[in-house]
């Protein structure tokens, strides 16, 4: 089995190529653990939350969007950056996003995972919660002010439709409604 | 419903931030469809496959290896980046990926799912696929030369375990266990 220092890239040079609002790039140059160099590029990222809100009704509360990278109007979960003082309490964000972009509260929030979603290039975490128990608010906090959104509520058949036509169509919700999926499965069994 | 139109974001001005091997950085200008504008910024990606291959013990082969935007070791389905003659081919990246990290040849590859990893700054695709009758290589393809791979068979309550621990902890691989183990129940019953 191999120790940790027979993977260990390090950081012989680090240049700073964009530091942006949402991401930093950076370009590295690496000694390999085998010897010889190598070059990585870096995206660096703040990290943010996906909120899986099922209704009463049993069905998944979901946001359409336009994705500028994708050019195109997709279907995801509820899903947002981490704020600065955010940073070390993910679960504040879930609620906040909750609230901006559905308009529902929630003191049911579970914990479900945090993952990388592109650990090649970037560090960019994601940690996901599910909420249930929801609550309409009166005067939800407003939306980001450079986001157009539609509210749309899905059955599991009808999220699952929505994969395969492609309207669903990213890591995260792909992963929400398997996730579902297989928490209806044991509760059944 | 909102319409297309009311959602798009048209681009005035895009200006080239970085080219490099793996990744293109952008930063946009777009013009808001409810007036105004704001900046957006692109990470365009080639794209890549990732691969769930199970042997016939019933095991998920993984593969551990360190990234380096989040300077650890970990373990992850193998996978890989679509090269430009497999543009329109991702299952011969699939095969090819599947070859050079594990030594495993199949004519049993299945497509599960295509998604968008990041789609909030980023068009990276990832194609995903099931691989099984396993059939070892006697001279398999090399791997990156700038790669060090270290190859494990888990259960799926390990692999569920290592999740747990953190040891998995990328978006594919947390989709293929829970894949797995829903493709599990889903025969059972």
């Amino acid at each position: 089995m191999l120790e940790y220092k027979d993977f260990e890239e390090k950081t012989i040079e680090r240049k700073e190529l964009f530091k942006g609002k949402i991401i930093d790039v950076f370009l590295d140059e690496v000694a390999l653990p085998m010897g010889g160099v190598a070059k990585r590029e870096l995206v660096f990222h703040h990290g943010g939350v996906g909120i899986i809100p099922i209704t009463q009704e049993n069905k998944l509360i979901m946001v359409k969007q336009f994705r500028k990278p994708l050019e195109k109007v997709v279907l995801e979960i509820p899903a947002g950056k981490i704020d600065p003082g955010e940073g070390q309490h993910p679960e504040k964000t879930a609620l906040r996003e909750l609230e901006e972009e559905t308009g529902y509260r929630t003191e049911k929030l579970s914990y479900i995972n945090e993952m990388y979603l592109s650990p090649g290039f970037s560090n960019e975490k994601l940690y996901i919660y599910s909420a249930t128990d929801l609550v309409k608010v009166e005067n939800p906090r407003a939306q980001d002010d450079d986001e157009v959104l539609e509210l749309y509520e899905l059955t599991l058949e009808e999220a699952k439709e929505a994969i395969q036509t492609g309207l669903i169509c990213d890591a995260k919700t792909i992963f929400a409604v398997n996730y579902w999926e297989l928490w209806q499965y044991k509760n059944k069994y």
